[in-house]
């Protein structure tokens, strides 16, 4: 094998399947007329993706990813060549040389990816896998609430996750559907690969696995088979009051108000009439209260949250007003955007005993 | 005690008061015609800082220093009040209000500060205690090796210090003096008091004492009593190799080659008549070699190095051309800058057995 590869988009593809990979797995390289294709798998997980190449020799080889991984990431050169020199794969860039050992080939089974079954934006979708994983247990012994929902319902695409004390559900529109899909995927697996992802979107599943596909790249894994959360399940029939306001301003108020509230950091909202008000105390440190303007609609019913859970709901809101539908008793929070966005999110998050 | 006060400047004087001091550290607020004042104890440790204010009410309370500046420093407005509310310090803000518990005001005692000594440019002397501070070691049972010395020698002032295994002497020009000067100061404490010295700065001390002024401040702090480190102690007679070349350059290759090298990453700098080599290799991840241009005079003597202490010595050198002069077995490698800088380091760095 000997090639020339521009170094960025190779440095692109190798770190991306190193990161999705265990770090101790190794990558193939295959090096034909058609540029060069990096594929990585463990047992549950198998990845593709591609880089431009000027192939001089076709060849194929299999190396440690993780170090060629960090050497492609130091270099700081616009051309690398990948050149097979005994039993080594050479890096070479002017004045340097690093050379990776060549692993045994073994047997090489490539799966047949799954059926395409619906596409999406790139973009859109890993804008709503970064907030909805971002709401699955990072270690929960139950898979269901390590995992994220991914079911097509209608034109839209709707992901779920939950770590019991708070659900996200997003809704991305559907570009086109050849089939239904309804699969439990790995949080954490599903965030890496999506930020990986642009343009074009495909999904695809069958009994057990689920793949994503873009220009240049796949990832299969197999599924979390767990049964499945849907936010049907949270009662929301209760809402009684309604409060719109920035979601960047409440969230500032909550951090300096959160320094003179006690260990847990609860806090209530105290809904007035034209705004809601935060109020903690702490032996030591004193008090604090803050009073925000906001839309007001419904009773005055003022929940109490973990001041950390109610931030990590507001971020995905960023810079617009969002609503709080609130309901009274241990019912949940349900926050949503005032004005409709294109990845539609809604959240619910679960109340605290005053 | 009522007074209004522009944000930002008090939120700078009270945070670093605060850093300066111990977690649970009172700040005494004394406010008057001329402003604000901001003191702070600690056993050895005495900080005084101002900061611009309108006062309605003299008076000078006593509150806990965290929370105080926690909260200035998350306030996002243009001016805050500081009024005494019964048993409280309200800072008050458009819609928001923190109190802090007024504490205890027990005896003050503020002691002189010691004689001034010597007048340095802030920003230089700041530029060389992150160098310099940085080189002492973090925990050792030697004050001697946890310490800067500080030292007046003709027309510049010395900063020295080391933890055994390597040493930064850096040479800052002095402005002014009025009496020699020559103290063990703590490295920490001196690190964060340069971060907040502007302009002019003064030295000022006595047997015990160690003190800097600024426009708007003063930091008072007992000295270690445990001996001097002193360059004169490394034999610097026997170079007899001599290299010059980017530092920044040398840096990247050795965190490339880094990645093929076993645990401890030691490297050889191979010196040739033009270049310089680094080589390193590994088990498992295979081998790695750069060669880069360099001048080089006298011998070939190629010094053995742990790669993280090369780095740490590179780093203040970085866009410049660094001088490494080399010395046979195990003597002190002395890097200089090659072009002369307005303050003048040299870092000696030990060696490692081949």
């Amino acid at each position: 094998m000997d090639l020339t590869s521009p170094a960025r988009p190779l440095s692109t593809a190798v770190n991306a399947a190193a990161r999705l990979l265990p770090k101790q797995a190794a990558l193939r390289l295959h090096a034909d007329a058609g540029g060069l294709e990096v594929v990585g798998r463990d047992r549950d997980l198998s990845v593709r993706l591609t880089a431009p190449a000027i192939t001089h020799t076709d060849g194929e080889v299999l190396v440690p990813a993780a170090p060629l991984a960090e050497t492609l990431k130091m270099l700081d050169v616009d051309q690398v060549r990948l050149v097979v020199e005994g039993s080594r794969l050479a890096v070479r860039v002017e004045g340097a040389r690093f050379a990776l050992p060549l692993l045994d080939r073994g047997a090489r089974v490539e799966p047949a990816p799954p059926p395409r079954l619906s596409e999406v934006d790139g973009g859109l979708l890993a804008a709503a896998v970064r907030t909805v994983a971002g709401t699955a247990a990072k270690d929960d012994p139950l898979p269901v609430f390590t995992g994220v929902r991914v079911q097509s319902s209608g034109d839209a695409l709707v992901l779920t996750a939950s770590d019991r004390y708070r659900m996200a559900v997003a809704r991305v529109p559907l570009r086109a559907a050849w089939g239904p899909l309804d699969v439990l995927v790995p949080a954490r697996l599903l965030t890496e690969a999506t930020r990986h992802a642009t343009g074009t979107l495909t999904l695809h599943a069958d009994t057990g696995h689920f793949g994503l596909a873009w220009p240049g790249g796949t990832v299969t894994t197999a599924v979390l088979d767990a049964g499945f959360l849907s936010a049907d399940t949270i009662p929301s029939g209760a809402v009684d009051t309604e409060v719109e306001l920035s979601a960047a301003t409440l969230a500032a108020a909550i951090r300096r108000v959160g320094v003179y509230a006690e260990d847990r950091r609860t806090f209530t909202l105290e809904v007035g009439d034209t705004h809601v008000r935060l109020a903690s105390t702490r032996a030591d440190t004193g008090e604090a209260e803050e009073t925000l303007k906001a839309n007001v609609s419904g009773g005055r019913t003022s929940p109490t949250f973990q001041a950390r859970y109610l931030l990590d709901a507001l971020a995905p809101f960023a810079d617009t007003t969002v609503r709080l539908a609130i309901q009274p008793g241990l019912r949940a929070c349900i926050l949503t955007a005032a004005e409709p966005q294109e990845v539609s999110l809604t959240y619910y998050l679960m109340p605290m005993l005053r």
